[in-house]
C-alpha cells in the first residue's frame, strides 16, 4: 500500500507582480532578486472598475505583490485587494504584500473623535483578502505594525540615507524634527551624524486657539538637517524651514525623508534658496527628474535584499 | 440590591449618512423617511486620501449608509469602507450599506481564469469593517446575494418601470434580452406586459473564433422593449439595437434598465434615431437632464420604504 | 549552535480517501494517479450517526477527500463535513475535497424570499471544518465558485461530451437550452458543435399566474441536442421534449448533461421514443446500466488529470 | 435636527419555528408558551434536498428553532442548518437552537485515533451559520457545553424524572450506573432517591484482549435503578440488567433516561421480564406507545420554562 | 396567528462587575452611577489558578467588567477574560471592559526584533473571549486604540489634572516631556497652563553606543512641571530631574501623571527634595497614603459620567 | 520566462523554545531529539510585565514551545501567549504548543451555574494567538481536545508508569479510582496491571447536604493502587486512602499520577505511613526530591519521541 506515498519532490518556487502604483520599482526589485516580474494584466473596464488577470501559474507558489499604497491610494488599494483574491483564488501558496509605502498609516488614531482609524482599516482588508505577509519601509508610526495580526517586516532608509548624508553634513549638525512625532526619527540621525537635536511642535495658543510652531532647542547660526518619514504637500516643511530661518539657523537646509509624495504644490513650497538638498527614496513613483535639490536614492535593492532572504527563509536581522 | 436593576428606558434611533456617490439620492431617501441625513464631514486630505469625521454621535444606533458603488467604484468603496470604520468604532449598534448600485457585481466568475471574483471581494471587505446589513436594487445576477454572509435585501425597480412602461407599449411587444444573463429579468418584464420574448446571446463563431452576436426568436415588424438590470458602455445595446433593426423590427425601440451608468460614450452609441425612449433609474448619480428620450424614475420611495420597514423592524415582503 | 537547524528531508506526501457517495468514482481516480484510496473506515452506528476512522497517517500529507454531494446529499455532506474533521484533528496539512457533484448548487438565490442559500451554506459549513481546497465539475452557475472563500478549481465535462457527439451530429444541429439558465452552456456547445441555439423560458401566464414554457429559437425539421448540466428528476426535459415535437422537432433527440442523478421517476419521463441518446458523466454513482440511449462517460481521467497538477503544484490551465 | 433622533418604540417579539425532528414537542413547547409555532414550509425536492420557506417574518425578532438531533441526525442536522441561515438571511435578530437532544455528543474525544469529534463538529457547524444559542437538555457529557463558543443553557430532566421514580421506589434502592460515564449521573439520582450506587465498567480481559463487564458494588437482593442518559440500541442495558441478574438483584428492574432514542431492536433487548418500568422522557419522537412498561414525561414544560425565561431576560437558575 | 408577536416589554438592565485589580475604584464608579458592583465571587484555587462564579444574572444585561490591568498584570488579564466569558456563556448582551489602566501598552512595538507586541496581543486575547467595547484612561500611545477591532473610547485625566495644578504653577512653566513619546502629552499641559515645553529624548552616543539623556529647550531659572502618562519604576523620571537640575531649572519642581504604578523603588527614586508635588490617579490601587508630596485625584466621577452614558446610549462628547 | 521558477531548495527546520514553567524538562526534551533549545530571553520587567526577545529566527521555521501550564498558571499562559505572538510575528511556518500539563483543564464544565470554562477559554486564547498545534499529556478529561479546533495530540503516561508499576503489585491489585472521572483511568491501569476496580464518588447527604465519600467495590485485605491524572493538593487522594483504609484495605498503598502538582500541603497531606510508594512525572517541575516514598519517571523520552515523529511529518500512532 506504500505506492502511494512517493515523494513528489516539488521545488519552492516564488513569483513577484507588480501593481500600477510603481511598476519601475517593481522591475528593479525583481532585476536584483534576478528575475522578472510575473506576466499580469491590469487594467480599467470603461467604468473605471479594475481588471485583474495573471497570465501565469501562482499555484502554491509564493507570490509578492509590489504595490505601494501611494497617490491614489483608493484605487491601488483596491487593486491590491484584487490581486491578492486573484492570488488567493488561483491557490497561491504564500501571498505577501510587497507595500514600500504605506497609505494611511497617517490615520493611526482618533483623538478622541467620531472618525476611522484608516490605517487599522486597510490591515483589515489585507487581512481580509487573504495577504499572508506585509513587507514595507519606514512606516509613519512604529506602532502601525501591531494593526496587523499578520508578519509585518519593516525596512528602514534611514541608514543609506544617513550614509549619503555623512559626506556633507558636518559634525555637529542640528536634525530638527518637524513635529513630535518625527522626534524618534530625529534622534536616529543624529546618532548616525554624530549631531544634535531641535523639535518643533504645534500647539493652540490660548485665547485665541489658533495653532502655532514653537521651536524648541537651539539652532542660532547651525546647519541644519530637516527630517521627516515623507514629504507630502510640503506644508510641515515649509514651516520648520520658516521656524528655522527666523530663528537663526544657517540658510544652507537639507531635507532627508524615506517618501517623497510631494503632492499639491509641495515642490513650490519647498523650493526656497535656503534649501539645498533633498533627499528621498523611490518608494513612491513620480518624483520630478528635473529638479537639481532633489536626489533620489533607489529602496529596490534593500527590498530585494529582503525579497531574497524570504523566499530562502533566512532572518532579514542583518538588513536592520 | 435591586436598585441597580433600574430600566433604561433607551430608544431605539437611527440616522442615515450620506456618502460622496450620491446624495442627492441620499437626501431624497431621507426626506421619504421623515428625516434629514446625519452632519459629517467627508473630504479628501491633499494627498487624496479620504477623511471620514461623524458630527453627531452613533453611540447604540442604527446607522444607515447611503452610496452607491458607481464610477468611480474603488473611490466609492473605499469611503464607505472608512464611513464603517469610523460607525463601528464610535459604538454604532448596527450599520446598514445602502448601495443602490453595487459596483463589480459583474465580476461575479472567473470562467477558469486567474481572475478574482470582485464581487465577492466587496462582501468580503464591508464584512470585514463591520457592516451587519446589505440594502441593494436589481442585483446583476441574484446569485450575488450569496457572497454575502451578512442580510441582503434586495428591492427591485422592475415593477415600477414595468407600470411607466405600460403606457406606451401594446401588448405582444417583444420584450428583447440583450444577452444571454438578461433572459430572466426579459421574461419578468414579458410577464408584466403581456408580451413575448427574445434574446440574443455571443458565440464565438468556428474557424475565426470572432464573436458574433445572434437573434433568437422572432422580432420581424414587432415593437420591441430592450431591457437589461444596467447601461454601461451602451455597448451591449447597440449591438441589440443593430440586430433587432437588421432582424426587421420596428423602429421605434424603448429600453429600460435599473441602474443608468452612462460611461464611455454611452449616449452616443445608444442615440439612435430608432431609439424613442429609454428608462433609468436614479441609483447612479449623474445621468445627463438633456437628453429627450432619457426618462429618470427616482428609486427614493422604494428605498424609503424600505428603510422605514427596517427600522420599525417590519417585513419588506409587500414592497417584493 | 547550528546543529538543531539540521535539514530534514520531507517529501512531499497525499493521500486519496473515497466517502461512501462515489466510492468506485475515487478508484478510478486513484487508478489515473497510479495509487490506490487510502484505507478509512466509514460506517453507521445503529442510531445513523456517522462514523469514521482513517486507518492511515494523514500528518503533514495533501489529502483529497473524494465525494459528490448526490442524493442523499445531507448524508453526503456531514460524511465529508466528519472526514474532513477527522483529517484536520490529525493534522493534515492541506485538506482538497473533490466533489465532482456539488449538491445545492440549485439554492443559488433567494427571489426575495425567506429561504437559505443552501449553496453558500454548504460553503460555509465546508469551511468551517477546515477545507482548504474544493474540486469540482460544471458547477450550476459559476457564480457559486464566489460563495467559496477558499480556491475552487471547476473543471467541465462539455469539450469530452461535445467531442462525443460530433459523431453523431450533423452541422447546424440546434442546441436547445430547456431553461433561461442553461443558455450560456447551449452557446458552448453551438459552438464546438457548429450549431445553432434555441431556448426555453418559463413565463407564468397573466392572467391564469400558471407557468408555462416558451419556445424561442426555430426547431421546425432540425435535429436538436438538449443540453443541461444536470438531470434531476428529468420534468424540465420532458418539457423541452414535448414542446421541441411541438414545434416541429425531428424526432431523433439527444440529450446530454454532465450530472446524471435519474431520481423520481427520470428514466419514465425521458424515456421517449423520440430520445435516442442521452449521455452524462460518472459524477453521480448509480445510473442504470440497463438503458440502451444511456451513455456514461467517465469523468476520472479529467479529475486524476487535475489532482496531479494538484499534487505536483502545477497549472491547471491546459485542462480547461 | 433632532426630528431624525424620534424614538421607535419597537417591542421585543419572538417566533418558535418547528424543524421535522419533533414537530410535536415543538407545538407542546409554544402551547405551554402561549404561542402556536411560526408558519414555515420544509420540504425535500424529488432528489432530497431540505427546502425551507419561511412564512412569517423574522426582521429582527428573536427565532426559536426547535429541533432535536435524533434519528435521522445528518437529516435533522442539515435542516437546522438550513433554517438558521433562512433566519440568519432574513434578519433575525437572535437564532437560538433548542436541541432537547443533542446527536452526536457520544462522538466527544478521540482516544488517539484519527477520527472526528462530531461533537465539536456539530458545534462548529451551528456557529457558522450564525446561531447564537443553544438550548438542550442532559448533555451527554457536560463537558459538551465547552464545544461552543455561544451560550449553552443546558436543563435537566433528573429532577422530575426522579420525583416520578421516588413514588415507587424504596429508600435504599441501588443506582446502577451501566458504564462510568454515567456514574455522576447515578450519583444525581441516588441523592434524590436517598439510594446507594453501583457501576458497571467495560475492561478488555489481559491475554485476550475481549471485552467483559465488571460490576463494581454490592446489588444481592437489592431494588435496582439502572439510570443512564439515553437508550439508544439498548445494548448497554441489556448487558447491565444480565450483570445484575447474574449479581443476584432482585428481578425488579427499573430504568430511566433522559432520551429514548429506541434504536436497533432496544425494544426486544430490554423488554425482559425483569424490567418493570422504563421512564424516559419526549426529547425524542417516536417512541412506541403500545408498550406497557413504557412511561413517557413530557419535557415540554421545562424547556417552556426556559423559553419565557430567555425571551423576558429573565435567569433560568430556579431551574436548575 | 398575531398572538405570538406580543410585545415582551424589556427593559435595558446593566451591571458593573468588579474584578480584584481595584475594588475600591469600581466601588467608587458604582457609587457615582448610583448602583452597587454586582455579586461575583473571585476566588483563587489552592494551585493558584483563577475561580470566578457570577452570583447575579447577566442574561442579555449590558455588563461592565471593571479591571485595570496594573500589576500583577498577567494575573489580572487573565482574571479578565474569565470574568468575560463567563458573562458570555451566561447570555451577557454586551461586555464592556472597563481597564482605566490598559497594562502592556508599552510594548506596542517591535523596532526589527523579535518580540510579541503585548499591546495588540492583550487586544487579541480581550476580542477572542467576548468582549464588545473597552473603556480606558490615558492610553500611553493614541495608536493602541487601532490594536482593538471593537469600539475603544479613551478618556483622558489631564484636564482634571490640568485644572488641578494651575492653581500652584504660574503661566510660563515649562512642561517637560521625558521622553520624546511623552511630547504631545506635553504640550496638551502647556496649552492648558499657558506655559511652554522642553523635551529630554534618549540618544546612544557615537563611539560607546551608551544611552545618553538629552534637553532640548531652556529650562534655566524656570519652574518646570514633568509630565508623562504613567510613573512606572521612577527611572525616567529620576533622570529627568537629574537633567533638569543640572540644567538650571529651579528646584521646585512638580510631576503629574495619569497612573501610578509606583513599582520598584519609584517612591526612593522620585522622593527628592527638589520634587514639591506629584499628582496621579486613582487608576491603579495601592498608591502610598503617608507620603505627603503625593496627591491622588479619583478617576472615578469620570469613568462614571462615560457609564451612564453608555448605558443610556448618548454621546461620551462632552467628556474629551 | 522559466528563469523565475528557479528552485529554492529550502531545507525544512526546527526550533525547540523553552518557557519559563519547565526549562528543565525542555532541555532534556531537546537533549532526546538531539538537539539545544532556541536562545531567547524571557524576563519581567520591573512593574512584573512579561518581556520576551526571540534570539534566533524562526522566519518559516516549526517551532515548539515547551511550557507545561502548572502554577502559577497565569503567569505560564501569558507567557505562552506572549512566546506565540513573536513567533507569529516573526513569521514562524508553524507553532506547536508542547504542555506537558494543560492547567485550567479541570475548569471543563459549568454545572449550570455562572462561571466560565477555563478550559475551553485557554483554547480559544491560544487559537487567538497563532497557535497551530497542541501536544498535551494525559488531560483531565479527553473532552477537552474537542475545545481546540486546532490539532492536539494526548500522548499518555500510563504505559510507563504500569510497566513500572507490575514490578511490585501483585496480579488480582485493586485499582482505586478516587473520584468519578477517574474511573476510566483506573479500567486502563487495571487492565494494565491485571487487577480489578473500585470507585469512589461523592455524594451529599439527603438532609445535611453535606458531602461524603462512598466507596463502591470491596477492598477489604486487598493490595490497593490509588491512581488519577493529577496530584494537587493532595485532599481527595486523602479522603481516598482514609476510606480504603477504613473499609480494611491493607496499609500499604501505592499511588500513581501523571502531573504531580503538589500543592498546599500536599505533602503532608499523602505522606501517612500507609502510602509506601507515590510514582509521578516531570509534566510539572519542583517535585521535591527529598521524599523517600516519591518517585519521579521523566516524560522526557515519550514527548521527544512525539516531537520528532511530527518534524518528520511520521504517524505517532506508535506511542500510543
Amino acid at each position: 500500500m506504500e505506492h502511494h506515498r512517493k515523494a513528489l519532490h516539488v521545488p519552492h518556487q516564488f513569483v513577484i507582480f507588480a501593481g500600477t502604483a510603481n511598476p519601475e520599482l517593481a522591475i528593479a526589485i525583481a532585476a536584483e532578486v534576478g528575475v522578472v516580474p510575473g506576466a499580469c494584466t491590469i487594467e480599467r473596464f470603461p467604468d473605471g472598475e479594475t481588471s485583474i488577470q495573471l497570465q501565469e501559474s501562482v499555484r502554491q507558489k509564493e507570490v509578492f505583490l509590489v504595490q505601494p499604497l501611494s497617490p491614489p491610494a483608493n484605487e491601488h488599494l483596491v487593486e491590491l485587494l484584487a490581486m491578492a483574491d486573484a492570488c488567493r483564488r488561483a491557490a497561491a501558496a504564500r501571498i505577501t504584500a510587497v507595500v514600500p509605502y504605506l497609505g494611511y498609516a497617517r490615520s493611526d488614531k482618533r483623538h478622541g473623535r467620531r472618525e476611522p482609524i484608516m490605517g487599522r482599516m486597510v490591515a483589515d482588508v489585507l487581512e481580509a483578502v487573504g495577504i499572508h505577509h506585509v513587507l514595507t519601509v519606514d512606516l509613519h508610526t512604529s506602532q502601525i505594525e501591531g494593526f496587523f495580526k499578520i508578519p509585518v517586516d519593516t525596512l528602514t532608509a534611514i541608514p543609506r540615507l544617513a550614509t549619503y548624508l555623512s559626506k556633507d553634513l558636518p559634525p555637529g549638525v542640528v536634525v530638527v524634527a518637524p513635529d513630535a512625532g518625527a522626534l524618534r526619527m530625529a534622534s536616529e540621525y543624529a546618532h548616525r551624524l554624530d549631531g544634535r537635536v531641535a523639535v518643533l511642535h504645534k500647539r493652540r495658543e490660548s485665547g485665541t486657539g489658533t495653532q502655532v510652531t514653537h521651536l524648541v532647542g537651539d539652532v542660532a547660526g547651525k546647519t541644519c538637517l530637516i527630517v521627516d518619514d515623507m514629504i507630502s504637500t510640503g506644508g510641515t516643511l515649509a514651516s520648520a524651514i520658516e521656524a528655522l530661518l527666523k530663528a537663526g539657523a544657517r540658510p544652507e537646509l537639507t531635507i532627508a525623508a524615506t517618501h517623497g509624495l510631494l503632492v499639491a504644490g509641495a515642490r513650490q513650497k519647498i523650493a526656497q534658496e535656503a534649501v539645498k538638498k533633498i533627499l528621498i527614496t523611490d518608494t513612491v513613483a513620480g518624483a520630478p527628474e528635473d529638479w537639481p535639490p532633489l536626489h533620489i536614492i533607489s529602496i529596490a535593492p534593500l527590498i530585494a535584499g529582503a525579497l531574497k532572504r524570504l523566499v530562502e527563509h533566512r532572518s532579514l536581522g542583518d538588513l536592520y
